[in-house]
């Protein structure tokens, strides 16, 4: 590859398997406008990085580049250290402004939202406004298609877009020309509430007000993509069993995912520890009816599988704003039927082959009856088990202030198979007492 | 409840626990600026189902509020017999873009623009095109803060924006200010693929073109949030372990769900029978050491659980375009070292104890160590495979042209289980041979 025709697809390409030093000197081979776009393309995690191995004499510059919601979030990135001298780079007024973004959280709308929108009075007159915000063009707002009226308390009167005013006759006072029904949010509000106002209502801009009702900044829906990318990958992650990492996976060191993914690994081995006494209480049952034991992965797995379904659609929905915390008895008797359903299916696949291997293999002894009828009512207990714990769960971890996404797939697998265990031997007893047991 | 008083947001809340004719009746309550917004404000099945709810001399309005790719969409959602109808109902102008819409594939790029975009001359000045822009701002195009400046071919010669045109001298060609560096997306690109294009460079709207280079739509970035989030639930519910539901899970019918849910589980319960026949092959050994059997849950979820992470952080990755199918050989010697380390850790813990145990319980008899290195080194070698299955797997379903995300945490589990008591009584063979086998 030639140096002087690398271009930014060139490096993004390359980019997983470069080092921090590669990287920067990639980039520092890229055409200026080119550079412009690949470094606005970056996470503020590899700006943040890419920033640190630059000199000094650099920084200046493609610190100014960011958006001050962006430098916020990206000083926010950096060592508590290292974030005076990075904010000394900036000009005074950008200054100002990114260290009040910094006064909020950064999963918070304050801390989404863009401090430079277009502001208007209601006074003005069509010709008026499209004059002043002409001039406004130059500088270096978020967006001038949506502008908005203010009274002088900085209180929302309305929004105009610049369609509004094109079609508006020249003289009309914005007061009539505006929109006056305008949906804003605290800027308090978590931000994966935000995305659900913005999806819900198709915007493309969204005011942002602090508690007197001040307006203080817009989010942008071109930010609320990266928000809902983000907030579904650390469910995911989440529901996958582990910490969400909040890194690219390529990009997580060595140490802090296996701390990430082994924190939840020994706290689910903990847990299933009960299922080796949940056996252990059993082991009687055990050595008299060994074939017992030749069931025990195929059912418990089966709770667990229909348990990480049910968990599966419950946390979504709920991220989704389908359903909320009051939901959950509509929900539960839905579930209840769907497990004897789902189980009666595997019950009558389990009693079928445990037949028909009786009948090919002779593998289960007189009592294979009893022992098919033993599994397919297990499976019918354990699976609508796993569907009412599954479902139950992400509603009593959010009851207690977590994250719903915490009820991943593995936390309810490894609450069923104890269940599992119990349900299974309980109904042996029942089944097989005076025949095996 | 007072009818007259009824908003929007009332009936949003309710929406979940109303019948179709509830739903209905509440919409036709609302007034009409609200009832707009409402409407606008369903997803397209939900508009699709109310349309169809409505008396037909009804229906015109609410279709004709509609852009054509939205038009196009819901048309789709209809029985085939019905389509004709509702096409019928639309103005000429809308029902031929409609009908070419349809052409294309609804995840496709085609199937999600809109036709409706402001085009420019490369000849005109900068004040003809604002004043040619003020006049088409009347039209209900997508959008008029970009334009696009096609040639006679109508292929894309550059485009500005409204900021463009503003700050630049009035008597300048558009040649001359406008952006020539223009990304565009082919008709036929994946949704999916499209979100990433626009989430990478940060764009607000991006021109799509047919296979011969000409511009045929543009797609919106508010389009691609919706787009985001379909698929981050579409992937969210394979990774638990089913067919995804295509529709919000509370209106899912109970049929439809159980179809997609038990299909999974009962391919899954077949897979799982595989371990009956493996712990039949090992009913011998069992039989003379009951003790073994108490840790089969334990080390089987434990491989289960570590296979969930892998698939789920490389499905995820592979989403989100952080890795591809070339990436396979850098993630399996990750992994692998992961998959030492996690196992380490649980090994640990697992042989902890069962010393306690027995220090404090004589549970497991004068073999104990044994027993307990037994444990451990399955736990090694469990979690290891655990991880190679679960990150190799992605790559192998996506090799064979299906979605990664088919290689979910429930059929990872389903594989490792049987791998798990294989490699569990391999190692009890070795270790406890001469003592307990």
């Amino acid at each position: 590859m030639s140096d002087a025709r690398l271009t930014g697809d060139d490096l993004r390409d390359a980019w997983a398997v470069l080092s921090a030093t590669e990287r920067l000197e990639g980039f520092q081979h890229l055409k200026r406008a080119e550079a412009d776009e690949f470094f606005l393309g970056l996470s503020t995690h590899e700006q943040a990085a890419m920033l640190r191995a630059m000199p000094s004499a650099e920084r200046r510059l493609w610190l100014r580049l960011l958006a001050p919601d962006d430098a916020a979030d990206l000083v926010q990135e950096l060592p508590e250290a290292e974030r005076a001298f990075f904010l000394g780079q900036l000009d005074d007024v950008s200054r100002r402004e990114v260290v009040a973004l910094m006064a909020y959280a950064e999963d918070a709308a304050g801390g989404l939202m863009s401090p430079r929108f277009a502001r208007l009075r209601p006074e003005m007159t069509v010709d008026e406004a499209i004059r002043y915000l002409r001039r406004q063009a130059r500088e270096r707002l978020e967006t001038i298609y949506y502008a908005y009226v203010l009274d002088q308390e900085q209180r929302i009167r309305g929004v105009v877009t610049f369609r509004d005013l094109f079609t508006a006759p020249g003289g009309k006072p914005l007061a009539e020309v505006m929109h006056t029904a305008v949906i804003s949010v605290p800027d308090t509000m978590d931000q994966e509430a935000v995305a659900r106002v913005i999806a819900e209502h198709d915007l493309n801009a969204l005011p942002v007000v602090d508690a007197d009702g001040r307006m203080k900044g817009i989010v942008t829906v071109d930010d609320i993509v990266d928000v809902v990318q983000h907030e579904a990958t650390e469910d995911i992650q989440k529901l996958g069993g582990m910490e969400a990492l909040d890194t690219p996976y390529m990009e997580t060191g060595f140490g802090a995912m296996v701390k990430k993914r082994g924190g939840w690994l020994a706290a689910l081995f903990l847990g299933e520890m009960l299922t080796a006494s949940a056996m252990a209480h059993y082991e009687h049952e055990i050595a008299r009816a060994v074939v017992l034991t030749l069931f025990i992965p195929l059912i418990i797995s089966s709770g667990g599988n229909s348990g990480s379904q049910a968990t599966t659609l419950i946390i979504r929905a709920m991220a989704l704003g389908e359903i909320n915390g009051r939901d959950w008895w509509l929900i539960i008797r839905r579930e209840v039927a769907a497990g004897l359903a789902l189980g009666g299916i595997l019950a009558t696949i389990g009693f079928i082959r445990i037949l028909v291997w009786q009948a090919v293999f002779h593998s289960y002894g007189p009592s294979f009856v009893r022992i098919g009828l033993t599994v397919s009512f297990s499976l019918i207990g354990v699976v609508s088990w796993g569907t009412i714990a599954g479902s139950m769960l992400p509603f009593i971890v959010k009851r207690f202030g977590f994250d719903p996404a915490t009820a991943s797939a593995p936390f309810v697998a490894t609450l069923v198979d104890v269940a599992g265990l119990i349900i299974y031997f309980n109904v042996a007893e029942v089944l097989l007492r005076g025949t095996l047991l």
